[in-house]
């Protein structure tokens, strides 16, 4: 067996896997916005059709999740396992969709880095032999989060110009140690000629550490966060000899505006080429909203967001070869709702999956 | 490569992984109970020199860790990876641990099951040939749990009869490619012979589903977990073809006294020989206190529960080869605090992980 560990952090797939099908679902207000075009349903409105935001949060992770299952070609008996995360306390989204799909479930949480957490774990056990097709998701509602992690939201609060507004979406893909059967996948996507599709492969993932830059305001999200995903990207590029230049894309989860120029600026002093930075790298938090038109302060965040860009955009941009590599990190603020009265700063962390457009030709 | 997924939901290990260390913490309530002479280190007092609560059982986490770390030989920068889970939102104990560990970290969140979510997950890792070193582990406390999910303490609230109590503890294992250092295992454990001491080797494990059997009263936990610990019991053994009695021990995590009584009815009532479910099955919430000096009412629960009856006890019983074969449920409600209130039942889920004690001859 080949060595899988590769540097510090990052661990490389040996032949597999492959994401064989992927999903993602916006709310009203996310549907409205620049990435209306690549959801591949948006709620008409935030309740879903159920009684609570948070059984419509559940049910639009399950309606992802089902429906990545849908393009992957896979009936649902061939799925071994489902991984998944959200925002809620005791992550009930998740735990509620997977009492609904009735599949051997392990449950994650990574505040917003849960998307590639999911991924990247489901990536090493399809690798590792241990499963033949993998769902793995995650999602975010904003009525649920501004409950739980704000204020009620029939108190009308002013938010701050720095605060970011939970992306109400979710996000779903298949793993398999297979290819994809493109004909299905091309279908769902909208009637593309299947000879034209490419398969997507994962190549190789790395695992953040938790960085705490000292922020302890939690209206300050992007700057908590932006030096994970910092550490993250410069640790990938380290352990597998690459520079950013091997990426189409080096997409981060949802640092928002001002994150992502923490993050941009602490690329360039850490050395990366500033051409490189400006043309290759981008967030989630800028591209979920029209920054004039729907005004979001400071931008997109969430699970759902990442979740809901990657399984959406990025992998039908990957599946039609508009994009050939991409580096995709999603970006956790590991705050609990009471660390801050406790003094604490906030816990930065954000974990890298590389996806690849190929023709199944590659070599390895 | 050998098939690594066997029957429907079980996974078995191809070579390794091994558990080459492990420790457990007890809160002081605990460390007067039977548990006292497995624990690694007793707390003098739940507040554990820390401010808060959550500091305390961060740091309790981190001990267990570090201690589990210092009996498996290995140094710090050997560890690829952590993987660990608390009761608490936003896992905040495992956090904040990680945070002062700085090692890659993936978070999880399985309730009360988040034990063998972390060793199964680790063993599946290391096995899979992603990591070499692995510290996978657990917390719960008390004081932490009962302000989040029932009454401020300051309430004085008298809890009903099948309340279970969370058990103030934490429990870590390092998970390794390679065969435990047993004089530094021994040494740690109380000065064993080495030579008399056995390997641990992770043999296979069951990821579980959600089951949820109705259960709408948070103060009835055993019951509402216990058909979730049947379902992977009965699982494990039609993936693997076993019976009961080809373990010395199966122990459930978290039942207390009504969910083990109810499990082994349901275990019998599906055809398993009484005898072998009376001598064989056993559940840690049973074990953490003593019964008539201690009333606990239902019995110990919470994550640290299971997590430091496994790194404590049944990891020195094995390592003594005392016991030969067990097979290890952690068992999950996955209930949030805001469920019970839009009219949901508790999800229950449980996930097995066989442990054996060898002396490094077996093959495969």
């Amino acid at each position: 067996m080949a060595e899988k560990k590769i540097g510090k952090q990052t661990v490389k797939f040996e032949k597999c896997p492959y994401v064989i099908g992927a999903a993602a679902v916006g709310g009203e207000k996310e549907g409205a916005g620049p990435m209306r075009e690549w959801f591949d349903s948006v709620l008409e409105d935030d309740m879903n059709g159920e009684k609570t935001w948070e059984k419509a949060e559940s049910k639009m992770l399950k309606d992802a999740m089902l429906m990545a299952l849908k393009k992957s070609g896979r009936e649902k008996k061939e799925i071994d396992l489902v991984l998944s995360g959200d925002l809620l306390n005791q992550i009930m989204s998740s735990s509620f969709m997977a009492r609904d799909l009735h599949l051997p479930f392990l449950g994650l949480y990574g505040a917003c880095s849960t998307m590639t957490e999911s991924l990247l774990l489901g990536s090493m056990l399809t690798d590792g032999g241990f499963a033949h097709n993998i769902i793995v998701g995650a999602s975010s509602h904003f009525c649920t989060a501004e409950r739980q992690f704000r204020m009620p939201l029939e108190h009308g609060n002013q938010r701050p110009p720095s605060a970011q507004w939970t992306a109400t979406a979710a996000g779903a893909m298949v793993v398999s140690e297979k290819k994809a059967d493109l004909s299905k996948t091309g279908a769902v996507d909208g009637g593309q000629n299947p000879a034209q599709l490419c398969n997507i492969r994962v190549d190789c993932g790395t695992i953040g550490k938790i960085i705490d830059a000292g922020v302890k305001d939690a209206n300050q999200m992007g700057s908590a966060m932006a030096p994970a995903a910092v550490d993250t990207i410069l640790n990938h590029l380290e352990d597998t000899g690459r520079t950013l230049s091997y990426y189409d894309l080096v997409l981060t989860g949802d640092l928002g505006y001002i994150g992502k120029d923490i993050a941009s600026d602490l690329l360039i002093d850490a050395g990366l080429p500033e051409k490189d930075v400006r043309q290759r790298y981008d967030d989630c938090g800028t591209m979920m909203y029209d920054r004039k038109a729907q005004d979001v302060h400071g931008g997109g965040s969430g699970c759902g967001c990442s979740a809901s860009v990657f399984s959406g955009s990025i992998i039908r941009r990957l599946r039609s070869g508009q994009l050939k590599r991409v580096l995709l990190l999603s970006t956790g603020a590991m705050l609990s709702t009471i660390s801050p009265f406790q003094g604490e700063s906030i816990p930065g962390i954000a974990h890298a999956v590389v996806l690849e457009a190929c023709d199944g030709q590659i070599k390895f």
